[in-house]
């Protein structure tokens, strides 16, 4: 790479970084105004994926820390369950989980794109 | 499923959250005793790939045991950095990270199944 | 510390490290239970202690694989938090819940003895 | 709690979660440069440190997002690694370093105050 392309490069991981932590702080929050709700809030397969989002992207977040060159993996995974998550969350019919699904949606987005830098 | 094919898999999805747990307590120690060593032992692109492994190791056991229907997608993540990391470990001439190789491909190997099983 | 007394604490903190890894694995699985059960099973509170059990049970292993000398203060708040979650499913009228209970227990005894032995 | 407490107590716990996850981020990218630069920077004390600094900030994190009755202990158990983590980096002469051992102060503080809190 030149120096433009790794320049735009390092900004696009501090800002897939930032990403994945704002979206595992919201899918923690969020599960846990889900258990205050009851219903499908608390419905099994929801709350789940909702742990899963969180965990999927701290350990992204993680990876591209400590400088992994094997962050693509961590970041492919987490854009696949981002999108699970946030389909789940946007069929409810409450702001909390459309919030939700728009930082999903997000971290998706900017996941897909740096595990694609990679390949 | 029939009733065959659905205990096989549950004995499957066992065997591979203890193959990532075992494969996570390995890398854990295996990088405390490299940096006792020094040398190539403690060079930077070796420890961050045992940290990885451990780390997607564990997300990997846990998403298995939250019985999550997303796990094809972290076991998939899991059996590709599981190999880099037997790769990496395998080249040292060293019993103990030969040891670390060796599960670290049977763990590679035990998620590929897992990840394979659900597409 | 003379060497039978190494040899002790070195069993001590492999025991320490199972009883950790097996707790953290019961409360996932327990909470997996739970959300398949309703009613009390899913009250926030609840969850929230096994998910947190899970949690600290994870880190304090961690501290103890990497053989921090810090480990006395993780296992010291695990102590604390297995007890808390033990009191909880020690209330539900429910065998796995008991199950979960008594591995907590252990954990909590095994890891104040690993807390004390530092002071 | 009348309602200026409440509101008083609801700040410091979003502050507390954002220096938690500040210093998890910190620690891992101080982690990452320490491993380029060899000497006293890779000494094993040091980097387990560190490590364990990242790890208990996460978890520590982790409880009050969860809104966790029991995020005292890992506040507290956090304050303890904080300090240790600060002591470790303020004696080496690198201004990151030193800039590691001041998001680690600032962090110890602020879980202390956390854990205070509920006594």
């Amino acid at each position: 790479m030149n120096h433009q392309a790794t320049h735009t490069a390092s900004r696009s991981l501090q800002a897939c970084i930032q990403m994945c932590q704002d979206c595992h702080t919201t899918c923690l929050q969020t599960l846990s105004y889900c258990l205050t709700q009851g219903g499908e809030h608390t419905e099994k397969g929801h709350l789940t994926t909702l742990q899963d989002c969180a965990d999927i992207c701290q350990t992204s977040a993680d990876f591209m820390l400590r400088e992994s060159h094997l962050h693509q993996h961590t970041c492919q995974a987490c854009a696949e369950i981002c999108l699970h998550c946030a389909e789940h969350c946007s069929k409810m019919n409450d702001e909390t989980m459309q919030r939700c699904a728009d930082v999903c949606r997000q971290c998706a987005e900017s996941c897909r794109e740096m595990a694609s830098m990679h390949h």
